[in-house]
């Protein structure tokens, strides 16, 4: 088994988390007999809009539609691009081209992670967030009218079809079928929000008669957010639109203190290779660029690499993305042991550590390779 | 001094937490040598609509303009009159019709309360939410279209006016300034509501301008729910669109666990009792009328007190106000010694105790009257 994979390390600490990612990845084909074949490109960032004055060369689709998928590490440089520009031209572009209209993220509390939430013990909070990816609130029509005067008034809509509701609905009630506890919980605002909000709600029930097994709950936004942090442990599979999906998948890994950890796949699960237009699926960390520690080597690699072992699940590598799974909580469980130990700190500064992206990206290639 | 007060129990809870709060507001106004008169009225309620098929009253703008302003329970009963109907027939079409264009919400860590950050000391967490009450994503303009069919479509649109954004930055930017730590913070989602929020963004910058002693900060709403999880203790004043305020406002009380018991002043803080039309100002406690708990005397009644502390200030009554805040923080921080002292549970179970409205509403009422 081989797979081609599209490497765009971006921007900023990008660079930096992207080559010990890739590492662990090898590891993990060597242990397993498969090969991977990484293309880098240094478009998709701003450093090459800033050279070439745009964020991706004429041919970027082809180029990564012949991988089967995309692992990107993270793009922006607010101080010299405007986000607009290099989110809307790359990150945001490649989402609604292929048609990833899946973001799917786990909040996971794992071992040797600080909790920010009292008395939650490693292993209790463990669910995932399902987000519309390509509609919503994030639509871009609308305008403004009377501009620069008193009546200034501007409008956006958000837009809602039966096809980009429905299918996200539909992987959201199919995964929530797939885990023991088979629960999914809807995030709504139709009190407040009473065209689309109301319409999604609908959606939700429609199906719902289809998935009797999957117990089924909705709360508004609000108190949803509230109950992410009173009692995160209670949810399973939680499924949002494209804005409401954004603020939780941020916030449910905020609880877990994983945020700076955390990955993202952006998914397109109904596409196959064989179609006529392949729309790969795209991997990358949560985190952004983080311009303020880049060229330091102090990045945390992990959001990164766990962004890989969510790649490798998606390429049907299910015993890979195990491995490298659990050395990620094996390093990290462990980590103040080995310091204590043998001396040695493996975590980098935003977990309390004194190591470098390298220490950290180190144990866990080490780990996948020996365990 | 004398203030008409305009009285609205609502349903469930709302019922059962409005008599002590009058009543604690009775014993400050005692105290302060002013007079509170009490106009307490049936309708904003399910029960009347149930008996009449409408929310309130045909004359019920002119009865709520005779008051100085609007003490509210809680409204909703979801089994037996739909959300859209009770809450768009109260309570909002009152922030609306009266333009209460401010939605001010504390956060406060305070004694007695169990926080589920970790380790967080009360008094560390102490900020305050202004959301832009009327606009916005709330504007219910939109539509469907090809219904039943796949290509339905939903929209609706969010609607910012100069005016609309203007007034409520410039009562945060007030708000923020008339504070020790002069900070405001602005949430925003212009890399991904492309249209709507860079305004948003454009007005906080202008307005910055004219307050260079405000250290002004934005921060996506994703990345900011995450931090109020994260370092609530940063905090100051932070002000939000309807809906990101709506988030933020139940996402900051849960944080501190005050969400059960925290108020809401839905302010029109312009508005002059000598204007050509009055705009009364609405206080309700941020909780709903929780049908599950209703009848049973165990509701909470701290958030319809501190709603009532809110009206005092608003009325000007800094020192009855300062009173009840100080009594309510007296009581919870003083609830467990009291019961292995004196053996005596005012908590009610929601905070951990045995306790009943009517114990919990009576130590706050003597505690204003003795101290
Ligand atoms: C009941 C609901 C419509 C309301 C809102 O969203 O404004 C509530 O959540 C609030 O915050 O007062
Ligand atoms: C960078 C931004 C546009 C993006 C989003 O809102 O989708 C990010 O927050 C995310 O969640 O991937």
């Amino acid at each position: 088994r081989s797979y081609t994979i599209a490497v765009l390390p971006g921007d900023g600490i990008g660079l930096e988390v992207t080559p010990p990612a890739l590492r662990c990845l090898e590891a993990a084909a060597a242990r397993f007999g498969f090969a991977l074949e990484f293309r880098s490109f240094d478009w998709a960032s701003c450093t090459y809009y800033l050279k070439h004055g745009v964020m991706i060369p004429d041919n970027w689709k082809a180029l990564l539609q012949e991988c089967d998928a995309i692992f990107f590490g993270a793009v922006g440089d607010p101080a010299r691009v405007p986000d607009h520009i290099s989110l809307w031209g790359s990150l945001l572009k490649f989402r609604r081209e292929f048609d990833e209209y899946i973001n799917l993220r786990p909040c996971r509390l794992i071992p040797g992670v600080t909790c920010p939430l009292a008395g939650r013990a490693p292993g209790s909070i463990d669910f995932l967030t399902v987000r519309e990816n390509t509609e919503g609130e994030y639509s871009s029509i609308g305008g403004r009218i009377f501009e620069g005067t008193e009546r200034e008034t501007v409008i956006q809509n958000t837009v809602f079809t039966r096809v980009g509701v429905d299918r996200v609905l539909r992987y959201a009630f199919e995964l929530a079928r797939s885990r023991p506890a088979k629960k999914l919980t809807s995030a709504t605002k139709s009190n407040g929000i009473s065209i689309t909000m109301p319409y999604w709600d609908e959606r939700v029930a429609e199906m719902a008669k289809e998935y009797p097994d999957v117990k089924v709950e909705k709360y508004h936004i609000d108190i949803l957010c509230a109950h992410f942090v009173q009692r995160p442990h209670t949810f399973d599979v939680v499924v949002g639109s494209n804005l409401f999906g954004d603020i939780l998948s941020d916030l449910g890994p905020a609880c877990t203190g994983t945020i700076g950890i955390a990955p993202s796949a952006n998914l397109n699960p109904t596409a196959r290779k064989t179609d006529a237009e392949w729309m790969p699926s795209l991997f990358e960390p949560v985190h952004g660029s983080a311009p303020d520690i880049a060229g330091k080597g102090i990045a945390n690699p992990v959001g990164m690499i766990w962004a890989g072992q969510m790649m490798l699940e998606y390429l049907g590598e299910k015993d890979a993305a195990a491995l490298v799974l659990s050395a990620i909580e094996n390093v990290l469980g462990g980590a103040k042991a080995r310091l204590q130990e043998e001396g040695v700190d493996v975590l980098t500064p935003d977990m309390g550590g004194r190591g470098t992206t390298e220490s950290l990206g180190n144990a866990i290639e080490n780990t996948i390779r020996s365990k």
